[in-house]
């Protein structure tokens, strides 16, 4: 496997003295069954459990049971990862692609046009803890998660996701240059292990988009609290799906958006 | 045209007590000649400038010639950006939608196989300033664009993309939940008002990741500076298009990555 740092001459304030450690992107396509699904830029690290838990936030797999097994290529091109499902996550990933032809942009894989746009979430039932998550414990949790962030201390370019239990104690993290590949890469270790997402949270070193939100949703986790801001539409699909979201949180701040006992902030 | 935030009642450090500002993120479509070819997630704001950007830092459009007008239709599901454009454009749409069906993953547009990933960048003749653009220019340059964001201002939410003359004297700033939208609204005025881009250079408020660096390039940026951290593949492409990169751009600090008069950081 590639490295996930990379060392390389640097021009600091003006003198040439230096290398700095950068964070390496490497294409990583995803190929289910022989079928090409979608090339992303990640972290080379730990793609066996970003391509189960991008295969179930997005709703490719139903199960892990539907993954049978992951193979890695590694070519000049990029790492290809192969993914071998059963024949009925084969034959939704097949409707999916007829459904979906032609070029789709950022942000909405797979979605090309505003009437193929379905944003409702999954609704969760979340446990009693959840509801009542204060701010103190996500702070803790944020704080936490510092320490378990061995690329972004060498290399300041990547984010992280953070699993924490109900006390703010951090048990996992995954970077990726990514959000949602650290996101994904993280609930996807969940997955591997056969460990339920209602008995703690998700952290995050990013802002609060609504794919985020979506992807906990889908997978069950009844809390996502982020240092820097939501959008408008996380809080709107973090409202509809019942789960808890905090933003801004700070050594000296947490706010919540959506997920009160009352429904609202 | 939808408010580009809006106020939300939150529980700050446990206490129900105030209303915050979001940033609205909202489904944008855009639609050439009537075929729908992508929807992203964006800051309602400056959608014109968007689409025009977009549609030529990801080389649909040859030229803003190409473009014949843009239209604007509102529903609940979204903004639909309709972009009448020439002949020659609607060909290269229908050809690259043929060449490119299926379902596709963020970070790379249209790609879902390694096989049809190329990240080769155009080659700048960059201009003689940009070889030797100092620290301290770039410095200047981060430091003045705070001051042109407001939506950032009230939410936390945005990124920023600016334009500097080669003094490091904001030009203009554009701001987006997405930063390669901030982009694409930057660029797309600057193509609107016939500006050159060879004239100065393009900072922003996030990490420069590969696409920042492709959309520079392809639309004759000489230089791109940010406040956070490149990826290796952004140094790679810069390398190889002759821009000037430079990386965590702070008060105490800027590091160049690329395009030294030497080639190297």
């Amino acid at each position: 496997m590639t490295d996930p740092t990379r060392a390389v001459p640097v021009l600091r304030n003006g003198t040439l003295a230096e290398t700095d450690s950068v964070a390496v992107e490497t294409p990583v396509a995803l190929v289910f069954n022989g079928i090409s699904h979608a090339v992303m830029m990640a972290t080379p690290a730990d793609l066996e459990a970003f391509a189960l838990g991008f295969a179930l936030s997005e709703g490719l797999l139903a199960s892990r049971a539907e993954c049978y097994g992951i193979d890695m290529v590694e070519s000049d091109a990029g790492i290809e990862v192969q993914i071998e499902v059963a024949a009925a996550a084969e034959m939704r990933l097949k409707d999916q692609r007829r459904s979906l032809a032609g070029r789709t942009g950022c942000g909405l894989c797979g979605i090309d046009s505003l009437t193929r746009l379905d944003l409702a979430p999954e609704r969760l039932a979340p446990p009693a803890w959840a509801a009542t998550l204060s701010p103190v414990v996500v702070q803790r949790a944020l704080a936490g998660m510092g320490s378990h962030q061995p690329i972004n201390a060498a290399t300041g370019a990547c984010h992280a996701a953070g699993w924490s239990d109900p006390d703010g104690v951090i048990a996992d993290v995954a970077e990726d240059v990514g959000r949602h590949n650290a996101l994904d890469k993280l609930l996807g270790r969940r997955a591997q292990a056969g460990l339920s997402n209602a008995d703690g949270f998700v952290v995050m070193s990013s802002r609060a988009s609504y794919e985020l939100v979506r992807k906990c949703a889908r997978l069950g986790v009844p809390a996502l609290a982020t240092i820097s801001a939501p959008t408008s539409l996380a809080i709107d699909i973090a409202a509809q799906a019942g789960l808890v979201l905090y933003g801004f949180v700070r050594s000296n701040q947490a706010v919540r958006y959506a997920g009160g006992p009352s429904g609202e902030g």
